[in-house]
This record gives structure tokens, sequence and C-alpha cells, in this order.
């Protein structure tokens, strides 16, 4: 493209000259870039196509390198190791270095943008499978019945880290945003919305405290703020485009495109939940559960096209399809046999992220972010903390659940990302999110830690043994055997309509909620670790000793088979006939 | 692109008119076709990826569905129903008419191209991952010491369909091929080499003939098919690159080129074979099998990358990696892994090479497509049934070998797509190469269901029993239960250094060699149905019963570990404390 626009600007810069003889040129020009495109149309696909497969075996391997590191090393999330791998190999750093004969430049920039259409094209797939088994892992009935202060947790918090976090780009002098309604303010505010709950999972369940009040109360707070983030972010969408118009937003405007969103988001759910049903029931009619899922996925992301042909951003359609399924039984198969693609491509999308960062951009408005960082981690502190001290915590506990909301993560590396592909943020301020991500994900954990420290946070101490909890381990002599059982399990629990959540952790975690029954289920390795609190583990032992009876019952049918005897007896025979 | 190029012609059309004006003209054009274009580049990104989420959407959708009528009620493979959804949804069809408000043509041409780069690279990543688990799922120790029958059908086979497709180019008039050597002439020999026995393997499992004498040789010649096939597309690309290149090809050139070929082949997966278990070594250090998989997928990638690079073909560096890995204890937990990945992104590949499927541009080679089609059928009959003929086989079986071995399918795709991409073949050819992939399929099975009507089909009756067939039956309380047997039952064979094929048909079959022992384990939903001959049964019966005896142990153990008892008066005190 570029080409064939410099041999016609060439063709103009002749015109001071003899003007018949640039006509004859640009002729000549025009004839030759014609042949030349039609040349290189069929020819580089192939090259395209080996410098991607190129960049993604680099990618790949670095990525999951760089995760492993963080995750080992630093005991921080791998996401934050396959960004920093990002970073390390993107157009703006080494990547863009690299000269490869036959090849060219390993990572280079591609009209403007760190990364070619068919490498961020792969990386979109990514966030949608991401945001799609999100949507899956959410259970919609059991959050409209959930605890209330994990409600109010929730919200307190999203509206903190909106408002400071739209407000500071307002305030901020020389930027050229001057009022709260601007596109890039409005990103600013969104991007510091999501909490990403997994790290903090992590702590809760290396110190067990999972289960104490403040870590249900997180926990709970987390689901609220998935649900209304992306809310949120389909209220900015809205009022983005809007603005990218021209056109003045005023509080009235807001409203009508807020109903809208939310209206898209509720009744588009609404009608998935009904008829998720009815849907599935007819998929299942393929049998075969990998086409199953297959159209599942695809209905996803027909979903997501058509959210953002609404204006609204892809992500949003993809976890709507995800929350519709996932009160279906489907829904752990689902993630069960998109766990492969989900493994191999979202690391490509962190460390695709990471490539975009562009150190020179990011200078000018370091100090910047170091406000916008510090406001997000305030906003989360206060914003969630108030609410839970106005119910039953006293100030430690309120620090503890704000501390615990502290962390940003895939989401907000998400809207970041989708704020500068579609223009509405610039490289710094892309920068800036980024920085704040990695600065309250690496300053969450040790502060929670050094903030369970001391006694309970509960105002008064509740019915005594309200922190006090049970770690129950079962040893199976074999990690298949312990992978089996636990699914087996998983699915028991979501057949008897407990919402099951499964944390995307180092180790399989699962956590189970119904009512007031909370507890959760850790693989590792061949064990099964299973913390309750006091006040729940009479239940919680009942249901376990149940679905071990059941499968006891199982194994021993499997065991005492007809079949399995009349084949030992067979063999025999046929052995010494 | 072709707007620039459109603006800059136009210029150049005002030539006969006033000059002067006709360069201000140009001079508007261009500029504000930079102005577009600058506005694009920031803009589309968000455009381009919505457009190709709805095409991946509509692609899986359609796709998965007419996969799933062709197996289910043509008894053909997926395959054909998958590129058959892409020519009835590609832009020479139906994409080509669909015109979506806000979005534009669903499937457009892009650069003279069927998909634009974006598409195709999601295709591409999709054929790598095909081959790459083709490798990994031959064994070539099992390979070196096999049958000498398998070697010579497949190495017939081979050399009859690449000369008799190479042939057929040159002799045909009017198309401006008129050499061995030219390189579309090669493309359609190499087209035609590549058996996919996966239609073959269902009918044989389904009329229990697989274990019969014509079973195990197709069988074994399909892995010799597949081997040489690759090593076939080595030397015809760097031929190729020759020809393209503008150089005559003389014998000793092919001498030299092939040798290159057959030594990076060889040198390569001896490095890898030898190099595997040591990188594999390392690798399991990160211990985390998620991260394992990735790394050795990456690596694939890698190779693939560098087999383009040395002017090989991205799929010869990807099969390569999967064939130096299938050796080590890896291979198993790769495949499972990828399983998900693969189920979800190859249709996509079938998909797309359907869709690039250009009637118009196939109209006038129609006639030559079906005598290429019918040297195609000649070539693999004459071809297999010739050595086997040769060897212990009668007419009558002989036929049923060559029928075996006729299907053609996904490696024949995949090298056509390279041919196309690549300019070296035009969309005709292109077309051509897909009707013979059709028709073949779709012929085999009636001919070879017809031909394994009658009596034997060895010359003199071997050993009495030979093709006597023992059908065993285990039928267990559930699938997953079923699933899980099967698994660990395929890693203990394979610990147990036998070579154990994962055939992708539409139930989980596994065929099981190791010298002159050849079995079949087929799961049919809770069922495990194994297939062994009469000759085989007392070692697959001895080997069966070890492995049961130690699952039976296994169970035992898990249900009466100590730790369930503890639980479980644990509980009962619990309850009544």
């Amino acid at each position: 493209m570029q080409e064939a626009a410099h041999v016609a600007t060439n063709a103009v810069h002749h015109v001071g000259g003899d003007v018949v003889h640039a006509v004859a040129a640009a002729a000549h020009n025009v004839h030759e870039a014609v042949v030349h495109q039609a040349e290189a149309s069929s020819h580089s696909i192939t090259h395209m196509m080996m410098h991607l497969i190129i960049q993604l075996a680099v990618i790949i391997v670095v990525a999951k390198i760089g995760g492993y590191l963080f995750q080992r090393f630093l005991k921080m999330p791998s996401v934050l190791g396959e960004l920093a791998s990002g970073m390390l190999i993107g157009p703006y750093a080494l990547g863009g270095m690299i000269d490869i004969p036959n090849l060219g430049i390993l990572f280079a920039e591609s009209h403007g943008f760190a990364a070619t259409p068919q490498l961020y094209g792969i990386a979109t797939l990514a966030s949608i499978i991401l945001l799609f088994l999100a949507g899956l892992e959410t259970d919609l009935a059991a959050f409209i019945r959930y605890s209330v202060v994990g409600s109010f947790v929730g919200l307190g918090g999203l509206f903190a880290a909106f408002v400071l976090g739209d407000l500071c780009a307002v305030f901020w002098p020389g930027n050229g945003i001057d009022s709260f309604m601007d596109p890039a303010a409005l990103f600013l505010g969104v991007i510091s919305v999501a909490t990403s709950v997994g790290i903090t999972a992590r702590i809760l369940a290396e110190k067990q405290k999972m289960a104490s009040p403040e870590g249900v109360t997180i926990l709970a707070g987390a689901v609220f703020d998935d649900v209304f983030g992306i809310v949120t972010l389909a209220i900015v969408m809205g009022m983005a485009k809007v603005s990218l118009g021209g056109g003045e937003v005023n509080w009235g405007e807001i409203g009508i495109i807020a109903a809208k969103a939310i209206g898209f988001f509720v009744v588009v759910t609404a009608l998935g939940l009904i008829f998720s049903r009815k849907i599935t029931a007819m998929i299942k009619k393929f049998k075969s559960t990998e086409i199953i899922v297959s159209i599942c996925f695809g209905l996803a992301l027909l979903l997501a096209g058509l959210a953002e042909m609404a204006g609204l951003a892809m992500i949003i359609g993809a976890y709507i399809m995800g929350l519709a399924l996932s009160r279906t039984d489907l829904a752990h198969e689902i993630e069960h046999h998109m766990e492969g693609v989900y493994n191999l491509l979202v690391p490509i999308f962190f460390c695709v992220m990471g490539m975009m960062v562009d150190f020179a951009a990011m200078k000018p408005v370091l100090i910047f972010g170091s406000v916008y960082s510090l406001l997000a981690i305030v906003s989360k502190v206060v914003g969630c903390g108030l609410p839970a001290y106005a119910m039953k915590f006293n100030l430690r506990g309120s620090l503890r659940i704000g501390l615990g909301m502290l962390p940003r993560g895939e989401v907000a590396l998400i809207v970041a990302g989708i704020g500068l592909a579609s223009g509405i943020i610039d490289q710094g301020i892309f920068g800036v999110s980024i920085m704040m991500t990695v600065v309250t994900t690496m300053l969450a954990p040790p502060l929670l830690v050094k903030s369970f420290e001391g006694g309970s946070g509960l105002r008064k101490e509740m019915d005594g043994g309200g922190e006090d909890v049970e770690v129950i381990e079962l040893a199976f002599p074999s990690r298949d055997i312990t992978e089996f059982l636990l699914n087996r399990f998983v699915r028991a629990l979501q057949a008897e309509e407990f919402f099951v959540h499964h944390l995307h952790t180092e180790q399989p975690t699962y956590r189970v909620l119904k009512d007031d029954i909370a507890f959760t289920l850790v693989q590792d390795g061949g064990k099964l670790i299973i913390n309750v609190p006091q006040a729940n583990q009479h239940v919680a032992r009942m249901i376990l000793l149940e679905e071990l009876l059941s499968l006891t019952d199982l194994l021993e049918s499997t065991k005492q088979m007809k079949d399995l005897d009349e084949m030992g007896s067979d063999l025999m025979s046929g052995l010494f006939a």
C-alpha cells in the first residue's frame, strides 16, 4: 500500500518540472507498482505466513517461560511474566532490532500498530476465549442471591476506581483532556475497574484464609466486579462512540446510552438464560461433545461480533454468551474441552499486549502513570473497605478486603488493548494502563500477607468459630485418578445446583458456594485438599460423604463387572487351551 | 492498496486531456488516499478484527455442521463436509454475495486471494497443528522395522501417483506445461501422493477387517506413504524453487536437490530423535504439563518456520518435530492436550480450503480434472496392488489393498493450498486438486466394501486362522470411566514400547502394533471394543490381563484408602458430636 502511494506521490513531486515527462514517469511508475503489487500479492502471502509462524513460535516459547519464571520464583501470576516477555521481545525493544536474513525484522510496527493484523487476529481470538470462559465460570443465579456485603464491596470499589481513574486524567495538566466525558478519560476510568482475583485467591488458599469472612467477601465482591465491570465497559463504549462522532455528551444522553448498554446486557443475557437450555438441547442432538463445544464457541464469536457491530466491544458479547451457558450442564464440558486452546492462545494475547508497550511514548507520562497507579490503589482500598467497614468488619478486616480487591489483570489489559486499537487512547496512556496493572498486581501480595497478621477482622467475634477452618486432605495413588475424581465431584456439585467457580491458578482450584455453604477444593498433584470453615463443616462433610460413597459404588461396580471376570477366565482358558 | 493504485491509474488516464489539471487532480487524489489510509490504519484494525471474528463464527458453525452431516448421513469423513461448507460460503459462492451493513461483504477476495491474511493465518496455524500431530502419531522406529509388504505397497502407490499426476499435466494439451520438471506439474504429482487412511480405517473397523492381512498391510502402507510423501514434498519444493527462479532443472541438479531435501529430513529427524529425550528431559523441568506442551508446540512452529526459510514447506518442519517427539513419553500427553485446539482450528483450515475453490476458474479444466482424478485412482490401485500381488496376495486381496489406499485427504489439501498461496498452481489447478480429493474419498468406501465380499485375499491360505478375528467387548458403567481406562491403557502400552497409532475417526480408535502383534482398541461410548486376530490373541490377552489386573489393584487401593475410611468415620463423628 505504502509503495503504490509513494509512487503516486513521486509523480506529484515532479509538478514543478517538465509536466508531460512527469505524467509519463507517473504512468510508468504506476505500471511498475501495479505489476509489483500483483507479484507481491501472490508471493507475499507465503512470506507473511512464514513470518507469522516464526513470530508465534518466539511468542509461545518466550511467554510460557516468562510466565513460568514469574510464577515460580516471584510468586506472581503468570500473566505478568507473559506481559514482561512481550515488552522484551516487542517492536520497541529486542524484536525491533533483530533482523533475520530472508525474513526481515522479527517484530516490526505495521501501519503504526505494534502487531500485524494476522498476529493481532490470533490475539483477539484469544481475548474472546478468555472472556467467554470467564462468563462461563460465573454463575449468575448464585450471583443474584449472593451475599449483600459482597455486592456493596464490589460496587464500592468499582465506583471509586472508575471516578478516580477518570478524574485523574481530567485534572492532570497539559494532556488536552478537560471533560469527564472525554473518551480517553472514560477509558482510564474503566480500565482501572476490573479486579483480577486470581493472585488474591492463591494467597488466601496458601494462608488458609479462603473460608474466612474476609476471603468469602473478597471472592463474592470479585463476582460483582466482573459482571458490573462488563456493564460499565458497555456504557463507556457507547459514550466514547458518541464523543468520537463529534457529539457533546450531556447527562440526558448518558442516561439513554447507559439504558441502552444495560438494556443490551440484561436483554441478551436474559434471552440467553431463557433459551440456553433449549438451544443446548438442540445442539446436543449432535451427540459428539466436540461438535457441541465448537458450535457453542462459534455462537460466542457471533455474539462478540454482533456486540461490536452494536457499538459495544467484542468481549462483552463473548462474556454474555458464557454467562448464558453457565447455567446449563454443558458449562463444565465446554470449559474442559477449551482448556487446551486457552493454555495455548491466551499467553499469546498477553505477550502481544506487552509488545505494544512503547517505552519512548511512556517516558513523558511516567509521573502521570505513578499518580494513576496510586489512585488505582486508593480507590479499591477505600471503595471496597468503606462498605465493608459499614457492615460487619473492623478496620483491620476492611483493609484486608480492600487489599484483596487491589490487583488488576486480564480484563484491564484487554480493555486497554481495545482502547489502543480503536484509537481512543494513545500509546502513552496504554503504557500507563499496563504500568497500573503491573503495580497493583505486584503490590497486593506482600501487603495482603502483612494485613492478615493479627486478630479477627470482624467488628465483634461472630459465633466463635467463624474463622476456624478445617482442612481435609485426601491422598490418591496417582495424579490422573485425582483429576478424574475431582472432575466427577465438580460435576456432581453442579448437578446439585452448587455454584462452582474455577479459579485459574497454578493448581486447579474450585470455589464451591450455595447459600451459606462455602468451601474450596484444591488439587495438589495426587492430593485433593478441601478447606471448609467450622460453621459449614457438617453440610460440606455430608455432601462429600455422599459423593465418596457413590464413587466407591462406581469403582466397586467397575471392579466386579461381569465382563472383567469373564475376560479373566476367558484369558486363562485361551492361554491353557 | 487497490485504492491508492486506482487513484494513481486515474491520474494516468487524464494524460490525453489537460495535463496540468491531471497532475493537480492526481496530487489531490493522492493526498486524499494517503489521509484515508492513515485514518484507516488506526481505525480499521478494530473493524478488521470484528470482520475476522464474524467470519470465524460463520466458519466454525457451518463447518462443524457440514462435517457432522457428511459423517452421519453420507458416512463420509467430516473433512469433506468441512470442505463443502467452505465451497458454499466462500467468496465465489454465497459469502461473496452476502453484504452486511456496517461490515461489508462477508467473504471477499483480498488481493486476489480468497482469504484475508488474518483468516489465512489461523488456517495456516491449523495446518501446522495437523501435521505436527500426524508426525507425533507416527512411530518411526516401528516404521523402520515394520512389514516389508507395507513398505513396497506404500512406495509403489507413491511412485505411481506422483509420475501419473505429473505426466497428466505434461501431456494435457494447451495448458502451457510441457516439462516433467515444470513446478505446476511437479505439484500435481505430489498432491496426488498422500493417502488419507482415516475412512479406510473406519470401514475396516466396521467390517472387522482391521486385523486381516489386507487391513494390516494397508495401515502399514499408509505409514510409509506419510513419511515418504513428506520427503517427496520436500524434494518438489526444492525443484519448484529452482524452476521459479528461472533456472533449468537438469537431472544432475535434481540429484543434488533430492539429496539436500532427504538430507534435511534425515539429519533433522535423526537429530530430533537423538536429542528429543534430552530436550524433553530439560523441558520437563517446568513440571507443569501445560507449559511443556506449549513449549513443544512452540518448537514445532519454529522448525516449521525454519523449514520454510530453508526452501521447504512449513508442514515439513512441523511433521519432523512431531516425528522427533513421537518416541518420547510426552507424545501421548501432547496429543491429549492439543486435542481441543485440533478440534476447534483444523475444521477452519478445511473450510478455508473449500472457500478457495473458484467455480468459474474450474469450468475450463473440468475434463482435465476428471482425467486427473481417474489417474489418481488407477495409480493407487495399480501402484499398491502390484507389489501386493507380487508378495503374498491374490488379485482379490491386491484390489482390496489398492482400494484401501485410494482416498486422498488432509495432506493433499494442505499441499494444494501451499501451491496456490505460493503462486505455483493457479485457481483452476487448485480446484482440480480438490476435485480429485473429493472423488477418491467418495469412491473408496463403496468400492472397498464391495471388494471385501468373497473369500480370502491371500494367494494360499496361511496358517488357517489368519483372518479369524476375535472381538472382545468390555462394557463400563459410564463413558468417562471408559475414557479414563482407555487413556491409562494406551499409556501402559506405550511404556511397553508398543507403537500406538491414534486414528482420527468418529470414535476414538487406537491401532496397537509391535513386531507381529497387532490389534485395535475402539471406544464406543461406555464400551471398549478390542479387535484381535486369532494368531495374536494369546499375546494380546496376556497384556490385557496384566493391565486389567494393575487397574483393578489401583481401584482397589483407591477404594480401601486409609484416608477415605478416616474421612468416613470423621464425618460420622462430626455429625453426631
